[in-house]
């Protein structure tokens, strides 16, 4: 039974660039965190240390800052930029995927002005986008991460299956929360990723506020579907969201009532949910994911 | 040499209280993480076990869950009632401190309306209020943390001491980011809470936007004086500003040009700068801190 | 073009539950953090918010608090039992995975002895066992995860591409670290678990130490081939291994040589290698990922 | 009410060196994270940004890395060596306060043999050293955090005040479990400080295990008891203890006993329990914490 190398990939990750535009004295600002990821021909260094074939980590972060000096656009723009560069300059890359997280930044505003070159952190909702080049194709994905949302009425859960482990007291009204990761699959690598990424995250924060619940699932369904209605230049979605428990306290011994007003914000353990919408006709992911 | 007991306290840490305020189908959220701490008679405990004039972490934790039927209002009221409670109601108790650490929350925007009670997050900073309560008196501190801003313009660097381990070029023309964490402590126990907030917040953001910056200890007296003279409510402010370096990219070996557009955010190690603005003529603090 | 529901699962994640074993006075501990996901008939529950067939997250605790009341032995039983008893029991589920996190923690000795029942928790290190079952097999994976090593010596890296972006230099003598995570998939569902753990670990260790390394993927090959060698019960092994930079600092400004002796430790932008190593002949993975 | 400057210093944090030392083939490894802070005349540059008097925070970082160059020592010695650097070589700085953590590896076993040059990091405890000097005297603090300790017996809880918001079941048998922080100050600022720290932190741990505990402010001063009745070189010594609650599971609605055997292990809230162990007769802290 002769021991074989399998899948493998390597790569620098979280080069984290941040990238001043100028026009005049008013400057924009891109903040973005840049991880990098190439398979191919690297069976020699694996086995016998030969590195003749290998694009060391270091070059790829400077590739990164170097790409990062030109105009960088669209994050799915810059990765394509980027994965693109990896297979075609090296014939030992096969695949490459480039990962981006960006983080808002907002101006500040002085005496009701947005300020020139001042700015302030939009707090720890990241964009995503992911994508990855082979000679064959590139494919794109796109993505949120860390929008915390919480809904405090229109939202129930009973009917469930019960067992001899079942405690859990049917409601019909609930708190509903979850920080939500969700990661979508584009049919062409290429679209008004900037329009699509706001319809994206629009709908999905209508859908989860405007969706009456019995369940996260409902939930994540029909925040799914709303995406894909309105947008059939996505293929695919999907999402992550754990149950972020909020639990009534039980104030009756203290002679108080409590109407769903006093809840105590769990962190662990919590309910995941996590779930894919998609067309029955949608193209292969092929090696989107 | 005998051993004596010192200075101590105790109490519940972290509680994580979301209290949802309803009128008719109109919900408002306050999501607040509370931190009792008591100081009194708590001799006994430590020497011998006696826990006669022990109040249980678990009953404060109760306590703030019972108090928190009642509208909170700011939490800088809330902090007050809580503390006063444990100080009147336990002859043990002379000193009561509650640390209280408030995330915002916006209302989902569905086709351009707000929401009745959907909501999503508001970032990572974080709004503090910190209450102490003896007999004797009730000293507020107010604050926020986590609040990331960046200047990409309009700070300086240079004049300082060389000597044989100084490496670092004087600039002209830098990025200034920092996470600012600030307290500040007011006059007296009642003030217009919410006002007073918006007001420092306000001015914050703004005097770091605005002032041309020699050093990132003249922002942050600039940042400080600038609260003080439009609140004389607040007696002193007290400042943590991390210099969150970004580091011009040498593209050079590239033969590209960095004219301070391309940056790599450092994590450590950082600059950190403290410090206090206050008034020569400020009451003292008392407990304050 | 419809819209349909794609993959999907959902479980409690993190039950963190202590179980303390009592032989007379001496006792013995398990520190799990436990998670379970299921997969199977859910579709109603999306499209409908129908729950009949849903087995809510919180029965899956207190399945897990338990269960845990038996005695729990490896992690890989529990694991098995956990993921047996949700399929076994519930006709709409096709496919439950438990993974499970242990912490380990040894005794405090007093006066040289091991005590009773005092206990020190042992690092960041984490045992890992993932277990999946349908009515059709049982796939049981471990692992490892934060085991922290660095070797001073015996580490080069040279020969590689070099293009236009590349400045690093080849090295000789450098630092190698990694933060290991390691997990292994085993031929079947039964196995000296505890066992095959400690060979498998203290492998990679020894492994990591000995192998003179030309890259970190070929000392992630000599530690995956050392496993698959010594282990003919593990069919496949997957190992991700940041490259923890650690960069050695330029002196000379200062008029000091520095022979690899003063490092600077960096946290981000870091190296990641992740590879498999397996055999020609191992049996189809199946699920168990 | 003129606005003046108040407190105030700054430096550089959390600068991560490691440093090998090499006896042929045989290494030792010191990995240590350094903060600097220093105050004195420092009034110009918030005043008006003439940073004439001020070091750079970047030159502290190089003086940390060419100061590791020489033998390290005990991390005490360091930052005694670095202090008083600060304090000597520049006019301005009145007080230097430099804060190490050093984190503990130990050698690879090969074959049952210490590895020359391999070591694995051993967990999450971080061993501490706080010196402050001025031109006055110098001040060493010691201690370590993230020291994580169960005891599964010999804790009880009761006879505490009861009022109207009191729940929680009085108790003669629980798990106590605590993430220890702690920090001994020194009366003087020599010692032998590695058989210091050996001893107290063995202490602390044995008087943990040992002491049949009524509170965890008994523990708490029961082990700082018993480092001052055999150090005394320390004169004081501060405690910082959380209560991690382990909660017996209630397993009768599934029919079964629960005698202490199974726990839910809970994150928040906590209590939190300070305290201080000093002697009558101690020295004044003078500018140590």
């Amino acid at each position: 039974m002769p021991i074989v190398l399998g899948d493998n990939q390597y790569g620098k990750a979280e080069t984290h660039v941040v990238r001043v535009t100028k026009q005049g004295a008013t400057h924009e600002l891109k903040d973005l965190n840049v991880s990098v990821a190439l398979a191919g021909d690297f069976a020699e260094t694996h086995l016998t240390g030969d590195n003749s074939k290998v694009v060391p980590t270091d070059t790829q972060k400077n590739t990164v800052f170097a790409f990062a000096r030109d105009p960088i656009g669209e994050i799915e723009d810059f990765g394509i930029r980027l994965a693109r560069h990896f297979v075609s300059e090296f014939a030992s890359v096969y695949r490459a995927r480039v990962a981006i997280e960006e983080r808002a930044w907002a101006r500040i505003h002085v005496k009701g002005n947005p300020h020139d070159h001042a700015f302030v952190r939009q707090g720890s909702e990241k964009r995503l986008a992911m994508v990855t080049c082979t000679d064959d194709g590139t494919w794109v994905v796109a993505g949120l991460t860390d929008l915390v949302v919480l809904k405090s009425a229109g939202s129930e859960f009973h009917g469930y299956v019960k067992d001899r482990f079942t405690t859990l007291p049917e409601t019909r009204d609930r708190i509903m929360a979850t920080s939500l990761a969700a990661r979508w699959r584009y049919r062409d690598a290429q679209a008004d990723w900037a329009k699509s990424f706001a319809g994206v995250r629009r709908l999905l924060l209508e859908a989860f506020a405007s969706k009456h619940s019995l369940s996260l699932q409902q939930t994540l369904y029909a925040m799914g579907s709303a995406v894909l209605e309105a947008h059939p230049e996505v293929a695919e979605i999907r999402m992550s969201m754990p149950n972020k428990h909020h639990f009534v306290v039980d104030l009756s011994p203290f002679g108080l009532a409590n109407d769903n007003e006093v809840f105590y914000a769990s962190d662990r353990p919590y309910g995941l949910i996590e779930g894919t919408v998609t067309r029955d006709d949608s193209p292969e992911p092929g090696l989107a994911w």
